[in-house]
């Protein structure tokens, strides 16, 4: 894991990106990762891009993608003006899946959190993921909360 | 409930909205309503007011502001570049509880959410809060998530 590195994508990742939330039992049903990409997750990486709060996360091992998540910061007024930081779409390529990636990835989301000043990291999981939730809470995550979605569809 | 209106919040909402805040059994423990308000808050303020994807919100019945939220959009690769809405720090004043004022506001939220491309709103609720959970699901929200949070303090 000498060769890892973690940075902002950039819109060439996006395929790989794309290709990671498809490959996934949740994902497949949701996603269309096709060539060439569909309009819609152009324009929304450019959206994530123009907005300074939303930060697009790839992981990188030995040049090749193999990691992405995204961050938000969120301002806040409640706990005395605390920003919030939310990790989402957490995906590590099938392969390197128990290798470390995705636990250095989120503890180098963890310090970007806390060098813009937020005082907490929050996520929610499919409550069918249950791999997901031990690999959060190794990382320190408590789950304190009950995660609850209406879909406007 | 003639009366009722629903609108971003100013910077003279700020001390009501900091009240409710500090009115409920966990955020007694965490917010700092005296008078003048903290500087904290104001920054938190100006920070929300800047940021377009962000937008602090009140409830207003008969000229007397008596509840609010904090809505944020995401844009998002994830379901093929669906915008996500989510909701936090929900609070309404003690005495209007049971009312409806608090499902009329979060009703007007998950319209502006709509109007705004959202596919989905989501929000967390703590474990320990038993009647939020009935109140958000009598709304159409499904608890298929567990919420994580990592303190950073």
């Amino acid at each position: 894991m000498e060769n890892a590195l973690f940075r902002d994508a950039s819109i060439d990742d996006l395929p790989d990106i794309v290709r990671m939330l498809a490959d996934d039992f949740l994902g497949a049903q949701r996603e269309r990762y096709v060539h060439p990409l569909p309009e819609v997750y152009l324009r929304a990486f450019q959206e994530i891009e123009a907005d300074e709060n939303n930060r697009l996360i790839v992981a990188e091992l030995d040049g090749e993608v193999v990691g992405t998540l995204q961050l938000s910061l969120t301002p806040s007024i409640s706990f005395q003006g605390g920003k919030r930081a939310t990790v989402e779409s957490v995906r590590v390529e099938k392969k390197f899946r128990g290798s470390g990636i995705g636990r250095r990835m989120m503890m180098w989301t963890i310090e970007l959190a806390k060098d813009k000043g937020c005082i907490s990291v929050q996520l929610t999981t499919n409550a069918d993921r249950e791999d997901a939730r031990r690999f959060y809470e190794q990382l320190g995550f408590k789950a304190s909360h009950v995660g609850m979605k209406l879909s406007l569809k």
